[in-house]
């Protein structure tokens, strides 16, 4: 049995994507892991889950699901396949209208991949730095924290965050939280998406994007504008070739992946869009996922870890119903 | 200005595998960034620091660096290259005594890539299941933890840590430590790799092997028997095609990637070896390093972490001087 590694697949058709695993709905009876040991931040000895990620979703009503927004939805198509990315507009307003501008002014399309950097970044952008832009701004503030929106539900998570004082989910985005200065923002996980800058902090525009494709790089949450993240897709940029310049950057133009368009989701005739939804992350539900992952169960796990990591909270996402 | 992004490339030589990022030398004036928020678990607020990852690592000694053991360093050789691995048996003492005999009756020779899994693993192993072990053993306890090995140093993180009592770095490699039990594990970070098994936790023995693809899925830690680490190669590994069966496993034979070999460094002739150096973890300069990565400073960064996950903790790899 050489290919043995974890529980067996499950049956669902949820495409789980993937801030963390899918380790889906088994055919194994629950809950035999007995807790071992008490990892340092939970004041009980932690006990497996009784349910799995699975079996969540697999119970789960049409009401624990959210279409992705149309107008809040971008494709980059590129020659393999299209890549989903779901803006935040409440994280970075103004970017996300800019990107939107830039999409729609067809600023994008013909241009390529510029960079793949081993565990960390895939960007594009204009490689020869000629492309004009018509109607999008070319001057943006900085939007690295937003004052907290009130009015957005915040899925907080139980356990201990290094890099924030509040980590938790909002409308189906990672993100931190500081409670005494008000401020939130996205975090850096697999997946996010983010404006790239210069060494003023000013200077993102939208005109180049990056999305992050190895271990979180959480050193940069309130330091670079992120704004929204890949819903579908990812591994058309993660198995990019690494670029061998400096940073991952791509040293010969052949070398570099074409942007065939990038396109908004609203501005595509209805039969040709994405139809996807996603996990809504105010309900009790989604609750039930995250206590599910933070104490594994099933006949596999044999210490539930008493705790999730923000990055690994999956957000599982799937065709519309 | 669209290709910006992060700080400018370094000069250094360094090959920075890949725990963390490659932010090397830059050439600007150090700490002008101004700490502007506390995260939650300092007590003080962060303040950059005046070194940064390149020039640290360009101001080391000799002394800073180990060269890696030719007898307990793997080489995975495909098509496009060499993966090295760096085998831990000090965590592991049983599975990388059977992994060593494995490679050196040649069982993995041949055999082939048999699954990759976004943001998750990619395994290799016998597809299959026919190839005979003749040497090594074919049923070995679990290796979850260890009695702490007192004689190993232990660079403990400063910082607190979701998974674990205590975070640090034994001998190059990223750890978990439990005082009050006295036991230590190898951490599932990005590159990490296993030993898989099934349900039973005594039924790995190594002849199929896992490598940490994605962000770093802690939850494994003290479920699963980790033996070493990717110390140069991980962008083999990690641009492979994704598998489209359950788990990530490919459904044809032609999808997999075949192993050309397997060897041990020590069994090929020296002129044939990747000679390469890794930076000691039990250094004032390692100390430093992490420092630097926990408050980075320089023009780009704004807001210093204040934090550093164990699994974004460098580990420079180069050219053995």
């Amino acid at each position: 049995m050489p290919l043995r590694f974890a529980v067996p697949a499950g049956k669902s058709l949820v495409t789980c994507l993937i801030a963390g695993l899918f380790l889906s709905a088994t055919a194994y009876a629950y809950a035999k892991a007995k807790a071992k040991s008490a990892p340092a931040n939970v004041t009980q000895v932690a006990q497996a889950s009784k349910l799995n990620l699975g079996d969540i979703v697999k119970n789960s009503s049409a009401a624990d699901w959210r279409p992705l927004d149309p107008d809040n939805t971008l494709y980059l198509n590129l020659e393999k396949g299209r890549v989903v990315i779901e803006l935040a507009p409440n994280f970075a307003p103004n970017h996300a209208k800019n990107i939107k501008a830039l999409v729609r002014e067809g600023y994008f399309d013909g241009l390529a991949i510029v960079r793949s950097q081993e565990n960390y970044v895939a960007q594009w952008a204009d490689p020869d730095e000629k492309r004009e832009v018509k109607t999008a701004k070319r001057k943006l503030n900085g939007e690295f924290t937003v004052k907290y929106p009130g009015n957005l539900p915040f899925t907080r998570l139980p356990d201990v965050d290094g890099y924030a004082p509040q980590v938790g989910h909002a409308n189906g985005f990672p993100a931190g939280r500081d409670p005494k200065a008000g401020t939130a923002w996205l975090a850096h996980c697999y997946a996010s998406v983010g404006v790239a800058r210069g060494t003023d902090a000013n200077s993102g525009d939208g005109t180049s994007l990056y999305v992050v494709t190895g271990h979180a790089p959480r050193q940069l949450d309130r330091n670079i504008t992120a704004v929204g993240r890949v819903v579908q897709g990812m591994e058309l940029l993660t198995t990019l070739p690494r670029g061998t310049g400096p940073l991952g950057f791509y040293e010969k133009a052949e070398e570099r992946t074409p942007i065939k368009s990038m396109k908004l989701a609203a501005d595509v005739p209805e039969a040709e869009r994405s139809k996807l939804e996603i996990i809504r992350t105010d309900t009790a539900t989604f609750k039930s996922i995250i206590e599910a992952q933070r104490n594994r169960g099933g006949d596999w796990y044999k210490v539930p870890a008493g705790h999730i990591d923000l990055c690994n909270v999956p957000l599982p996402v799937r065709p519309q119903k």
